[in-house]
């Protein structure tokens, strides 16, 4: 789409009113938007065309409407983070991923529902496969928005399982790339050793696109580190040089997936043959769950206090359970799960010299149904935990006629090669079918 | 010395005899040594003599007898952390400092005398100037061997104020660099946000040069950035284009300096005159201390979990009352405080952006008279909270014949604006006497 309005087959005006169409069409049934900019849309794809037709230099996603979760900072729309508590905050800055957005030349469409304050609450939206399915969460609305082809292009973020889980479930790709990729300055915090921002489009190479523009350094996020910008939209059209070896790694909650999960990795097992083996966790992997929790909860207990002192009433009873575990949680068990991560990359880093990527469940199955849970992240959280960059391809369809994704994780800085290896597993799958 | 050596005008051989006849002159008054590698110097003093002879490339601190605090692991030495648990602990490696110094040329000369683990509770070491008094910790026998001249040069650590408050106590300069400036690889963890390397000296340029040859990045210290090494020894010779502007800053514990101190910041100030304005620190400061006990004894309980559960009883009480009271620190406090930290560096730039460095006491007065403990660290934690740099520079006598340190402060990563400041500071102070 990129190249076509760039060599002007099509406009990004045209571009934008097909999007608008698409939500037209569909939003009453899969209510993925927050906030819907239809003429501040249209305003900035003409700005788009115009900038095209005089000669100026045009970003990598000029013209290209994107999502944005409602949790990210925009100076010219809402940021509601899912909860009555900040109804009609209007932030007086963009999010540093949205700048980098409207930098390359993307058009912000509007702003995707999200859970309540990126946690676990559902909110409004509904999975565009089957709408008595949840979507996922917490980016709902991105993952849906993109399932439904109302945006090419969407951004969330990733505590737990907020970005693999709802592209399983709707059967997009997201792309959860390693922690510290991309600023996470203007967006909602939930947890500073924990939130990573990701990306959902319905290709492997969109989503590389779209995560490589997002990639610059900010010395305002401590976790970011100047580094080279890898060139993820060319290692994810590129072949490996050799074919790669992956790990087949049921982590320690395999018991938990489904037997349409089950039977899938089965089949994928073999359609790889010698280019897969199984790989079982060291034992250091165990305890990961639990040093998550300590981690996720006592930041939920820290980084929402004024929310919950001055409007807990207004949460949802299970956030309230949280932060108030959270609020019991001791300094020394948080700051030794701090520290698990850095020592299980280091055990990982032994893994990924025998091995290109980890191939691993993205959910246990296809989005469950009803509406008033977002389903479990478990198969997210050592990754999350560890900052691996994740991809969700969606490879699998369950006995629902609902997608399942296949997780793709590589070593912690390793996006491109995570990239690369995604692309050779889509093509070996799809020869195989 | 190094350029003597380099010359040829003396031996590295007759530099370590000079400091072994020293250390046996004084060493039985003083006891600033947890291990003196008498033949081992010799040997190492030997091939540095022939290296030079041959024409090999010389280090920045070639031939140069250094103290190791015993807290700093040597693969040919013990390293006992000041605590009997620890006896006889031999480590495999040397730490990332000792290898540094290695590299350089310096000579590993011994390992000085710490507080039980690098804490509170005392050594035997006793200040030089008058053994009836404390030598300051916890960096006790790296300061008191500079002090009586048996090493030019000892490396130490603070954590509070254990390298700037016996700098003071010992009328030696003792330099703290910015946080992350200098690995702490395979040195002893007291806390990881608020351990910081420095060094002694005789005099400033001394401090610069040993502090310039440890400052290389190390990968494996988290806090550690990739930036230039600063020309921090020129910096220590140089005189300021325009004559610097310092903040004269009581601080909120100004109550607890006594009245030598007093009477000589106020003599200071008059000597400064234009150069000089009194600072008080925004309210936001007043915490500090308060956050800096949170995230040390919190860091205490985590470090030294194994060495509570196996040994209490051979633990001071002091040090057992400070791990229990950061057993029960709270998460959510532990993480704020963490980030209180940076917070504060945003509020100190505004500061910097008008004054070159802060002028500041390094302790309440002399030394001590006792040994059954080492002073009071208050007038350091601030800026090790903040992970400021800081010098002690030995300018004033108290009313007991006893050393007084003034501290200069400056601007976090301003570590060679800080050697030129003080560089510039004795001058001002030696011109008026």
């Amino acid at each position: 789409m990129v190249r076509r309005i760039r060599e002007g087959e099509i406009t990004a005006a045209e571009v934008v009113e097909a999007c608008l169409a698409r939500i037209d069409a569909d939003e009453e049934r899969v209510q993925a938007w927050e906030v819907i900019a239809r003429d501040h849309a249209r305003k900035q794809a003409e700005i788009a065309d115009r900038a095209r037709k005089r000669g100026a230099p045009l970003g990598s996603l000029h013209g290209v409407p994107v999502g944005i979760k409602d949790i990210f900072d925009t100076f010219d729309m809402p940021t509601q983070n899912g909860t009555p508590l900040h109804k009609d905050r209007q932030p007086r800055k963009d999010a540093a991923a949205v700048e980098r957005l409207r930098e390359a030349g993307a058009i912000i469409l509007g702003k995707t529902v999200t859970t309540e304050l990126a946690v676990y609450h559902p909110g409004k939206t509904r999975n565009p496969h089957n709408p008595a399915h949840t979507p996922g969460g917490s980016s709902s609305g991105s993952a849906a928005a993109v399932a439904a082809g109302m945006v090419p292009l969407a951004l969330g973020t990733q505590t737990n399982g907020s970005v693999i889980r709802p592209a399983s479930f709707c059967g997009v790709f997201g792309y959860k790339p390693s922690f510290g990729s991309i600023s996470r300055r203007g967006c909602l915090m939930q947890s500073p050793s924990l939130d990573h921002p990701g990306v959902f489009a319905g290709t492997l190479e969109d989503a590389a696109l779209m995560a490589e523009s997002l990639m610059a350094y900010d010395a305002e996020d401590g976790a970011m580190r100047m580094r080279a910008r890898p060139a993820l939209r060319q290692a994810a059209v590129d072949t490996p040089p050799v074919p790669p070896m992956l790990a087949f790694c049921k982590t320690p909650v395999w018991d938990q997936a489904d037997a349409d999960t089950q039977a899938a990795f089965a089949e994928l097992v073999e359609v790889l043959g010698d280019d897969v083996n199984e790989l079982e966790l060291p034992q250091s992997f165990n305890s990961v769950h639990e040093m998550h929790r300590v981690v996720m909860e006592s930041d939920l207990a820290r980084n929402f206090a004024r929310e919950y002192e001055r409007g807990r009433d207004q949460l949802s009873a299970k956030l309230v359970e949280m932060i108030e575990r959270g609020q019991q949680e001791r300094a020394v068990d948080y700051a030794r799960a701090i520290d698990g991560a850095r020592i299980l990359n280091n055990v990982a880093d032994g893994i990924f010299s025998d091995f290109d990527a980890i191939v691993t469940p993205a959910t246990p199955g296809e989005a469950p149904h009803g509406l008033d849970a977002t389903g479990n992240p478990t198969f997210c959280t050592i990754w999350t935990y560890t900052g691996m960059p994740a991809v969700s391809i969606p490879l699998f369809t369950g006995s629902n006629g609902l997608p399942i994704g296949v997780q793709l994780v590589a070593a912690h800085g390793d996006d491109a090669r995570l990239m690369r290896t995604a692309n050779w597993l889509i093509g070996k799958v799809n020869g195989a079918a």
